[in-house]
């Protein structure tokens, strides 16, 4: 019997959402749901190695300044205060031993749950495939994500 | 023949989002379907009350009180202007004849809707079982929401 | 045999949001599938006209007034910084081959995607039917939209 299929499309690079984007991946996983994360936009940051290796131009140099990324240093989506509440938010993840974005990657990783890129929005914020973690299993643009997701029986968008 | 179900994550504690969550839970549900709403993160602070009974350690007591909960005192994602925004909208629902949150949630039991504290997430926001206003249906994790989710045609993440 | 039905609720008016919508709505129509957009809440800006018709009154023309309209003049979900986060964002939608939300909007169109204005909310934002760029194919309440949605395999509110 083929497994139900659950897809989410990780627009957010907030922290607080993609928490609950890893909640909602790893608990299907762990429920025997075939599982991809469809990283795009912000989302992107998620996947993408701290020190970027493409070349780009400029407006896509500050707008990747402003945006840094790297699964470790996400911002909130409320609260953010320069860097202050995503610190406390993970000093709170580490009391209530929810793991951390990075041991949410591995711990997906480990359960089966796929990674992908969104090409159409990779090129447009100056990423190239070399920028993101090995973790990613493939890059795919928008008519392949949605066919897999239309095969699930529902999907979210983060 | 079994009803239909609708579930819906509510994840923002936004004043517009919630709003928008509750006309879609009491829609659906006066077509007839079977509805739950799932109150995580930022959204348990839609069903919770205004004072907490709950001891806490002093982080999660900060973000508390950043995050100050109740149904009545939920910001607008855009526009806040320190509370201005809200008391606004909360005037414009008024002369619209659209129902306050806290009236929604009358609506929305009165129609059958369920109620759904997140387990997962409440620990780490620091509440208790007790910190929740007795419309609270029930308190469950991930799983058993993403179970009941699964059996409905489409569920959306707000 | 019928097309699968793919529906998406804009609630946001924010660029990035939007722009993710309309590659999604795009796409999906491109597919083969029978798409429409449920334009409510902040993202009845994409389909309205710059310069507003009805009368409203002070609270309605407030909101509105920093809720300015157009598809041109959506603000981003993050770094808006007065408008230059934007700016960029749309130098970068050109250097990238990304269309224009206005682009998006009449290639949408040219796809058979149907635009529909969300009744519920738009009295409430203080608009009337004039206020709408003819591209919108109707106005339709919570409870038309979800039994369209429902139809579908998924949806999602973005």
């Amino acid at each position: 019997m083929e497994k139900d299929k659950f897809n989410i499309v990780v627009f957010s690079g907030d922290l607080d959402k993609v928490l609950a984007a890893f909640i909602l991946a790893t608990t299907a996983a762990s429920m025997g749901k075939d599982v991809s994360m469809f990283f795009t936009f912000w989302g992107l940051n998620v996947v993408r190695k701290k020190k970027l290796t493409s070349g780009r131009n400029i407006l896509q140099w500050i707008m990747n300044f402003m945006n840094r990324g790297g699964a470790d240093r996400l911002p909130l989506s409320k609260f953010n205060m320069l860097g202050m509440g995503p610190a406390m938010m993970k000093i709170m993840m580490k009391q209530s031993k929810i793991p951390s974005i990075k041991e949410m990657i591995k711990m997906a990783k480990g359960l089966g749950v796929k990674f992908v890129a969104c090409t159409t929005t990779f090129a447009f914020m100056g990423f190239e495939k070399d920028d993101f973690i090995p973790e990613v299993d493939s890059f795919a643009g928008a008519a392949t994500y949605l066919q897999n997701a239309s095969e699930g029986k529902i999907s979210y968008f983060i």
